[in-house]
């Protein structure tokens, strides 16, 4: 019988071999192999990192700061490259964070039953 | 070709029919059906997560605090069917953390190229 290992590789694979791991890689060197884009994607990642963190650590974002974050985000959706990497990369991630629910199910539903019990 | 959901189950079920995953049932379902080691159990468990939340917030743990931890976890130790149930988790979480790297390796090195170039 083959091991969770096995299975794990397999799963890999399909993301690798799936429409939206391909449009996300293409959509991510076109805005790579463009300085201007690079630099406004880099930007705006290190931003969106940066309130992560501060969220993460239990700090308030202030209304300044969502503004901010809005506006940037405004004018980076003006930037169709860019636009479209962001969109492929939500795609992406919904699938992740479908995978990442089905693969921690078995274990969470042993710690569900310490609350039930 | 099946999708990357059904790969996903499939490692859903393999994990389910895993010896790691059998044995942390049975530690559990031991340590929950006494009512002394559930209580042990989850006293030792809320305070582990009083600390996670400490640490990711940033929060600096004291020196006596880091002392009630190891007690704490010499007290857990003497108990046979706690000790062995934190032995079962640690299993299940080494195997669980490879899944998790080998299933996000391929968007790790889309975002690593952004590094590099």
């Amino acid at each position: 019988m083959p091991n969770i290992y096995d299975y794990a590789y397999d799963l890999e694979k399909a993301i690798r071999n799936s429409d939206e791991y391909k449009s996300l890689r293409e959509a991510f060197e076109k805005v790579m192999n463009d300085s201007g884009s690079k630099k406004m994607f880099e930007n705006f990642r290190n931003f969106q990192t940066e309130l992560q963190i501060k969220q993460m650590q239990g700090e308030q974002i202030t209304e300044e700061q969502v503004k901010d974050a809005q506006k940037r985000y405004e004018v980076i959706q003006q930037h169709p490259a860019i636009s479209h990497l962001l969109a492929m990369e939500e795609r992406m991630n919904v699938v992740m964070a479908d995978v990442s629910q089905i693969v921690s199910k078995p274990l969470d539903e042993v710690y569900r039953e310490l609350e039930e019990k």
